[in-house]
């Protein structure tokens, strides 16, 4: 599967929970469609191709869907992530109400200097030095990385001699994924240079909207 | 220019600057490369697409490239951006030490409680209801959304009502680029649910590393 359609799943698994919890039984291609932003058409051919039936009439039921894209997603056992990195950013994602949504929780932060951390925080913050033998403890496998820039390099060291698998980077230092840990990089301030970019200079004409967005379109 | 190649030299003009600062005349392929994660051969080629010039021996002048790539890139005027939602995630991305590399500040904050924002952040706050006469008045085009999921789309619809053209959206709701407006959604809770996949289904053997990634692996 690429990414793209990894992405799609993760995201109607996620509609799914907030359908169930409103109290709907059924879901049409349609509504998950609008809700993700791509074309029923497109969520369509994503079940079919997975072998998920519904029918036009009746929609898809949400129990089923949501039991298969666990199955298909992997979901089985508990998701626990770490972050290294307190300051202003790892704290704000330690107390991110949307992770709430997603099917894991931080274990822990981690911070050069944790007894400076606000009491805040939900989850426990400890000294850097205690990372490697939490992570094997805990079986930790994906971290967020959220040190300022001089500490990007040793931190990210520290992180794959721990055994972590999966970084999600948000320094503006670019990490390589390597065959023993996957890097996602999230550099902020290139994503906002990027929208200037396209704003600005190519005027709104160049979009590269997909035919799902701009059929999507209000 | 497709994204991924803007991208590129979106990073490789912030590479320049701190080589610039570090009192370097010249830079080659390879350190660019390594910089910034891919092949000195992509550097090398997507230079000689643009029509900037270098040698073997002698590398590129920084001074010239960087000035050829600001004019690439339309960085011609002053680029200012709004955060929209000043919590955790907003106060947090105002303060962002990221952002002083690029080209741009952030104006201001906009907030339902901006009296209750602490005083430590360093762009004035004020409520929301002040947002459409400021980006008219100093001329804003890219907002960053950080608002509670729940307030997600009527922030959207005073954005665009407001005239602002690209949007950095941090909330959990994906929102959709329109011929007005360009949004790039960053849905950080399905970044993390994306690496559990890749690193617990799938083993980290279906990784989807390009060539270049794999070509700098250490």
């Amino acid at each position: 599967m690429n990414k793209e359609l990894v992405i799609r799943l993760l995201k109607y698994r996620r509609i799914l929970t907030q359908l169930k919890s409103l109290g709907f039984d059924r879901v049409f291609s349609n509504n998950l469609g609008d809700a993700i932003g791509v074309a029923p058409a497109l969520v369509r051919k994503d079940f079919s191709l997975l072998l998920l039936g519904g029918n036009k009439r009746g929609g898809y039921n949400i129990d089923y869907l949501a039991q298969q894209l666990d199955s298909i997603l992997g979901k089985t056992h508990e998701q626990k992530i770490i972050i290294l990195g307190m300051g202003k950013i790892g704290s704000a994602l330690a107390q991110y109400r949307g992770f709430r949504q997603g099917d894991f929780e931080v274990a822990a932060g981690f911070d050069l200097n944790a007894k400076e951390i606000t009491p805040e925080c939900p989850c426990p913050v400890y000294e850097v030095s205690r990372l490697p033998s939490f992570v094997e403890e805990k079986h930790i496998e994906v971290a967020v990385l959220a040190v300022p820039e001089e500490n990007s390099a040793d931190s990210f060291k520290l992180l794959k001699e721990a055994g972590i698998k999966g970084i999600l980077n948000f320094t503006p230092l670019e990490l390589k994924s390597s065959a023993q840990c996957l890097v996602h990089n999230i550099n902020i301030g290139v994503e906002i240079e990027n929208l200037f970019f396209q704003v600005v200079k190519n005027g709104m004409a160049g979009l590269d909207l997909t035919e799902d967005e701009l059929y999507q379109e209000d």
